[in-house]
């Protein structure tokens, strides 16, 4: 069981514009080899932080249009949040506020032994690494530069650095890094 | 002939923290297949901004230590500044200042039909892309984050994007990416 955070990011390490845009990376398409069908089988249950979870559900109907349903994940998924937002129509959502480490026994339970997706933002998975729950970065780096925007990983990680654990292009123009983060990493903010 | 930027990166895309800092990069060593040697071997002439001519300077004991010389490129050197700097002992430089298409010219005959590499900083490399005097895009990507510092490429260039021509691991944790920039690219800021 790991808790990997796996998300998409431009170059220039930025997961969204500045107003969450994705149109960046949605132009791209999906990548005809991508990643995401291995990673999801091995997932047993989400966390995100409101950003991501109102932008899913803003984005409702392109998503019924693409994947048959408004809500992408079968999935319990953690949502954390400070407000109250509504529930996703047929979606598993736990609502938490509060430390991530005060829900992650829940959410590893619901896991059932599989994987944790932190599924975004970058801020949420640097949470759990400040509480010593992130194990796993996967990343896939888009053709592109934005120059300014929602940050990657607003977090200094770098003594000791990452362990690359793999390499490899997906489509024409991705590329995912994989990296384990270092047995020390996290506990306590920096 | 090509206009190269080539230059290590953390994985959040910083090519230093805040205060022009290396140690992130430095502690990883030189790669043992490092693409230094064959890169430089292309190349003509140098365009740097004044920070990084800066770091340089006050880094030359080091340099010293290292190459057997406080100044460790032999080929002529741009440096892009509005300031009075002092020269580099034994340094073939040559100060401008203004935009960068004013000196292009006098950079690209030096060059003798050899590249030219944008050294850094971020914005300098931004000011060659505006001016659409940008071809190439060859970034390090180093196993760490460092949340903030000085950005890899302070501008967008998204659409169309990038060109990925080249992936290749570098020692035990490097990634070096290769982009061609598109040719519509630049010609005026974003």
């Amino acid at each position: 069981m790991k808790t990997q955070y796996y998300t998409a990011t431009s170059l220039d390490g930025f997961i969204a514009t500045e107003d969450d845009g994705l149109d960046w990376l949605l132009q791209l398409g999906e990548p005809t080899d991508s990643s995401y069908p291995g990673f999801i089988a091995g997932v047993g249950a989400l966390a995100m932080g409101s950003r991501t979870y109102e932008w899913l559900l803003q984005h409702s109907a392109e998503i019924a249009a693409q994947t048959g349903s408004p809500w992408p994940y079968s999935l319990p998924a953690w949502v954390f949040t400070s407000r109250a937002l509504r529930s996703a129509p047929g979606a598993d959502i736990r609502f938490a506020r509060g430390p991530v480490a005060h829900a992650f026994d829940d959410i590893r339970r619901a896991a059932a032994g599989k994987n944790i997706w932190v599924v975004g933002g970058g801020d949420l998975a640097g949470q759990f690494f400040d509480a010593g729950l992130l194990d796993e970065l996967i990343v896939q780096v888009a053709p592109v530069t934005l120059g300014r925007g929602k940050p990657l990983f607003p977090r200094r990680l770098a003594a000791p650095p990452l362990r690359l654990t793999a390499v490899s292009r997906m489509g024409s123009g991705m590329v995912e890094l994989r990296y384990d983060l270092p047995a020390s990493a996290g506990r306590g903010p920096v």
